[in-house]
């Protein structure tokens, strides 16, 4: 029973009808019919213009929509826990030709309004010293916490007051968007771009920088095949996204994550490191602890020397949920 | 009737059963079972030591070999009309941090020794200019011409006088190998890193750089996180590039390919730019024959004014080939 | 009797003095009264709004002006022969973080607007292609070649059609002002920012990045101090500058090396290469000629196998001159 | 009286006439007499095979020693204090392209084998995260305190441990090695490269980094000119540096300014942060203290709300220093 990793899920049907009907000759990179569509159901979507640009992880269309907002001798804010500075090996740094990442502090991963002014005001030395120029923050964070639309709203204002730019990375935006129980446009807020992960919900590789801003999108452009992350079968990536989108199947996936999520979260008590606003659950468990659970077939990751991480998937099967929730609760 | 590109082709059937067969559940990134078959894979093909990185595309395989071969201050010799110099949005510039390519000539976009050295012998201001690390060679070229083991050999010696590292951009390395009729090591001759293509020759989207040494490998890994190339679900790139080797099926669908192009070509005489050695033709047309082919339902790009061509693939039709063939040939 | 460079000549006692009274205490960087002068100074030189980056030479002087007009992504005409091709190491691919000379031809190392546009209009494949986002200029070229006033203009209306940003590289702007007889705002004419040279004109070490755009200079200034430009005691290289400026010193000295230049080039007769328009002189020399003219004394360079440069500064003796012209004259 | 910082102190009356001196025409760049000298000279000082690279700034010197030493995808471990971090601008993200300072703690802003071996444990996540590849430390360090030989033989061995290459800042490795009362050699200890400044120690403008292998000198020179640090009048560099080490003028001036730091600190009392170890002193001062002391003529800078920060240079009068200790002690 793997609660690994959602990276480590299958491919959901539909991607795979999807990838199937679009073996057909077309236009090579995104010129093709799917790739084409993407802005206009992006568009619908968010109830806002949007200009949607593909690529093949994560870390790429992090750094593809980073790259539209520090320059190389400025630095973007996150949270010393997020994904761009602990996991993505350096990539901000070379996307962003050596821009810094300004570490930030805030409870589950989140960012506050204040965690970010603590950064601003530290930055006393003028031209000595890295200047910030965007911040990003994480929907759902590394701990599976979710920014409502007011808390959004807040560090959009900031961001404003700052003239600093803002981007969430949605590697996980699915998640966070079935918990909020609000639509896209509202679970995004009034962010400037949007990394949003399909890969950990059922797409076999396929993540897209989404852009309200035409300017950003055509800068992101250049910057995408720079990075050698223009596919000549593009459309196979633009099958993907358009299968989980149709229907809502994308919110329907991650619902069924979170669900199962909740369920473990449900027994495992005082142990929870914070309650689940996504498909996470940390949980405080004993290296003896975590021996015992393994043993009885539960893979799942160490957070640290104090703590077990289970993520759940769309394909996660309640039975193996309830089976966990269960293991954890007899502790 | 397509002949725009390799790029456009289909999928092949044993590529979407291979696809089909790794959807279950495996380490991320590239520690899955079919990921960890690669080096030896490669190793029992090229008859030497192998350690393959797969990248979703040629530009970065290309751009993730040269970065283990030149520094940031140095330079790579290529052809002026090689596809990192043409085709790649500045990629090298990206991946090697500022690093220069060095034009050389050549017929047929091939290099020689003579075209390497001229580049060579023009560095002569010292600290001043940058200084030449490595060489990079099309197999086959953007002409579709093919390098023979003893062209290898030259640039090679060449490249060991000038203490000048060698790679190959192998994006259609299949259909060299299939016209010269030789191993896939003899193709690759003595270069210290190859790019070698699926995705013009069967897969959805599958690139490898192949190195020869582990410690430009090792280098090479580092590289692929930080530009955002290591797929989480990797082991699906892995699973195409497999099922292309197993028979060589790589060797027979180049082969198709590369007889439709022999096809086109009897018939364009005095017309071919260059007897083709792979799977592409250039063909001098003017301007009103060109219109005259697409009348007749033949898709293709224009390469310069005067110049048609015509690229076949695994999945050209002979007949498409042959009714081309006579098309041309009544012009 | 030495014609190497004038990169080997003497610091003019002017700057020796300023250099003197500038030993004392104030505010480091570039926040010293020296400093702070440079902006009106220049204004009032140019006739129009200047903004005055100094650094520490005409490589980093070029290069930070250039980086504020070529993305990372995007390229650079220039002639084959400029500076920033041939001469720097490479530096424009570092501080602009990978981007692209794009070449352009055009005799004595001018470009001219055909020149310019055979670049723009080879660059036909989109994204798939680095696009020019600036051209750079040098007043007076490699070859001592001076833009006339209308040449600047013509140069300026096709940068403005594509959009483009136009940069000066002014190393020898003193010699081709003073040529040109005309102001220091029509020596430069209408480009957006220019490398002001004065360590080849009796300078120790002083260079100017002159933008006419206060968002350029804010720019430049923070890759001013992340490329370690930043000086501490910047106060000595505004001293110098200011030195040269006053009285219109730099034009006394420009215009007498460029009459030992005239005084050499005109017993060259056909064996002239260009009719010097700066400080430079290249004839066409045999080796034999060449060893002989060292023989009696006079120390210059080879350009190529066929041409020696003579190259006059500030300090040059005219009876010098007068001599290598007289033995010039009697090959 | 002036404290603000010994980079606003004057140059030296030998410092003055070493330049005058310096001025007749020689080779540009680095090739001249005076420059050749360095090697001998610094090889001579440190007792061991050195290879000098002079640069213009600190920042430009430092950043040349430790893109030697750390991979574009690694990082430097480095105090998270040090001048690196705080005060260069973003030149390591830009000299290293985009690797990343690895932040450790220390008191004093020293780091000490714990602090580093700290930081290694927390990078856990193989590929997925950057890795250490240098350790810098500075010699003094940002709170004026020195590394003994034993310390730097402590941390060489940790670093030799995990395979990290080790770089001091020696911006003020003048006044470390007046006050540990060693010999260069010992005060560098066994690094792997060292900036050694001599701006803050009376000179115009002169830092050099100092290797002592000369595979790294070699790449720091390439980089070097890349950089726009390749003055062509380098000459007049290396006669500060020769000035300022003949006699050891260079140890006498730091005397001097730790001499007057002492006086200082002798008179702080309980409010010293630190016992100085170089010539500068952090003195705890209320904002209103600080007030009262500026009324009295003295300037210097507040290190943060708590502290003021007094800097003495090689020019600082003693009666000054005097003064100012009394007016501490007085508070």
């Amino acid at each position: 029973m793997q609660f690994l990793s959602d990276n480590a899920a299958r491919v959901h049907p539909k991607v795979w009808e999807a990838l199937r009907s679009a073996d057909e000759p077309d236009k090579p990179y995104d010129g093709d019919a799917l790739s084409q569509q993407l802005d206009d159901v992006f568009s619908t979507l968010f109830g806002r213009e949007c200009h949607a640009v593909w690529a093949n992880t994560g870390t790429a269309a992090n750094c593809l929509a980073l790259a539209t907002m520090a320059d190389p001798h400025g630095g973007v804010i996150c949270h010393r826990e997020a994904h761009i500075e602990m996991d993505e090996g350096g990539a901000p740094g070379f996307f962003l030709h050596g821009a810094k990442l300004l570490l930030a502090d805030g409870a589950g991963a989140k960012l506050t309004p204040d965690s970010i002014e603590a950064v601003l005001a530290a930055i006393t030395r003028g031209i000595h010293q890295v200047q910030a120029h965007a911040i990003s923050i994480t929907q759902a964070s590394e701990y599976g916490q979710s920014y409502t639309p007011a808390e959004l709203a807040a560090i959009k204002a900031l961001a404003d007051e700052y003239g600093l730019a803002l981007h969430m990375d949605g590697a996980r935006f699915a998640n966070a968007a079935a918990f909020l129980g609000c639509s896209a446009g509202q679970a995004a807020g009034p962010v400037d771009a949007l990394s949003f992960g399909f890969t950990k919900n059922g797409a076999l590789g396929a993540e897209v920088a989404v852009f309200f801003d035409p300017a950003r999108a055509d800068l992101a452009r250049w910057r995408r095949k720079r990075a050698g992350h223009l596919n000549s079968k593009g459309r196979f990536i633009a099958a993907q996204i358009l299968a989980l989108l149709d229907g809502d199947l994308w919110l329907e996936l991650a619902r069924h994550a979170n669900a199962a999520a909740a369920e473990i979260a449900a027994m495992a008590g005082e142990r929870l490191l914070y309650a689940p606003q996504a498909n996470e659950v940390f949980v405080r468990l004993t290296e003896r602890e975590r021996a015992a659970l393994r043993a009885r077939g539960f893979a799942f990751y160490d957070w640290d020397d104090a703590t077990a991480r289970f993520v759940c998937a769309w394909d996660t099967r309640m039975e193996d949920a309830a089976a966990l929730a269960r293991a954890v609760g007899s502790l």
